[in-house]
């Protein structure tokens, strides 16, 4: 699978500049391509192009809305997470977070606009495609990786609870926007979503782990923002709970498990190459997956 | 035109029923349902539903969710707008605004959940109706009207820059939902719906010199806000600019343009007599609109 199919910088371009173009006020434009560029490691994205691709990939423009819109809300949130009444964070992506460097009101103002963005980037795709049933199906699933009742709002506003599941707070915060990005990406290919839910939930937790670690083990500089902040925030930690090698095993097993729960198709074992080679990064230096 | 046709509330619960039901967090759960009901006037989804009647409205349903997403993305804008780092209000409609009652953080998600549910809403419409290139045409003047560069986003974003053109601040911030609005109406039922911004375009600014005059001398109670914000943040007002005479004389001129903007239609009269009965409401006491 050629890496250019799975980049989706240049629809991202297209669609900040569309947002940032003659009248919008100067300091709001330079905060939405400031959120959104350079970006991380695009992985949601990526999954979804990946896995609409392994499926036929028969409405590309669709899978490529769907992928960008799955970024722009991710940047959303990161946004609005780092603000003080969350996070309170001051660096984001090895720079200084949206907050700190345009102000509280223009940090809102980002994380508005990208959603409303977003799903401006998907509902466009009903102009060129003739199956309004499979944009409905896509935008959806979109909806409902980051909103409520489960999405990453959901998952955000159970941090104001007195007590929360943990999975069920993970499931929303993180889960669900990788399941947004594997069933979105069959669903825009007409394929099945249900069979991909797997995957996505279980790169989802992976994904959590590995940031569970990274806070644990990671050098600040490598992770583009501050170590050490969830014993700081009192959150739960995989590391916390089961250890440094506990946790790598945990990890280990869920990429297993998700690579299992590929379903066949064409494009099977592509898509496989790519989901081990993304998640090399999840792993802490000396470490590696071992399959299963 | 039956008053119940203009009337939203049954749907806006549905929505917020499925952003709500189990398993939402509690307090993200009742910030919503707080922040939709009960309303206040309803003027957008009122404008939008009428404008769709007025021309034939053969896709009620796309209508419907039109209504309904404006209504929950100018109460979004409402939620954030009062936010601390913006307007610091503590009332809204009569009642403690979202963050006075549940915190910052809720307020934040509640805008952004909002926000998501109201495009979930249109979205949900490509699995009733055939006409994908309507559907898309309506979202797209939806997110023009709440986004960026000049929906309510970039207008509130206009508040933070060193200098602003009022009219450009006030077209944005107020005026472009109003267009959203008239032109959402009525290219849900398949009219061109350039012809409808004028009126939009005109019911936004008198909203907006209402507004101003009501922040002059209306009395809080009667709001449900405070009243002489304007003065306290330094912000334009067409009373200071005209004296109450003025603000007045220019209100009842761009409902007069308005009414006398609206296109040849089968519901014309209705849609007459309807924006006569709601824009009432624009003038303090002891005044009333002039005829042209």
């Amino acid at each position: 699978m050629a890496n250019e199919l799975l980049d989706c910088e240049h629809n991202l371009r297209v669609a900040i500049k569309k947002a940032t173009e003659s009248p919008c006020p100067p300091q709001l434009a330079q905060a939405l391509e400031y959120a959104v560029f350079p970006g991380g490691a695009r992985v949601r994205p990526k999954l979804c192009l990946a896995v609409a691709l392994a499926t036929g990939n028969d409405e590309p423009m669709l899978a490529m809305s769907a992928a960008v819109a799955i970024e722009m809300l991710h940047c959303a949130s990161l946004v609005h997470d780092d603000l003080p009444c969350f996070d309170d964070a001051t660096q984001r992506r090895g720079k200084p977070s949206v907050h700190a460097s345009f102000g509280e009101r223009i940090a809102v103002l980002t994380g508005d606009t990208l959603i409303v963005s977003a799903f401006e980037q998907l509902a466009r795709c009903g102009f060129q495609i003739s199956d309004a049933r499979r944009l409905a199906t896509v935008t959806q699933l979109v909806t409902r990786g980051v909103g409520a009742p489960q999405g990453i709002c959901a998952g955000q506003a159970w941090e104001c609870e007195p007590s929360v599941d943990t999975a069920t707070y993970h499931q929303c915060k993180t889960g669900a926007l990788f399941v947004a990005a594997t069933c979105a990406g069959a669903a825009a290919a007409g394929e099945d979503y249900q069979q991909w839910l797997p995957l996505g939930s279980a790169i989802g937790q992976a994904y959590q782990v590995a940031d569970d670690i990274q806070d644990c083990v990671g050098v600040s500089a490598q992770m583009g923002k501050p170590s050490g902040r969830d014993a700081l925030l009192g959150r739960p930690n995989a590391v916390h709970e089961l250890g440094l090698e506990g946790a790598i095993t945990l990890l280990n097993n869920l990429l297993n498990d998700g690579i299992a729960s590929i379903p066949q198709c064409a494009g099977r074992d592509l898509l496989v190459s790519l989901v081990e080679k993304q998640s090399e990064r999840f792993f802490p230096s000396g470490y590696k997956r071992c399959a299963a």
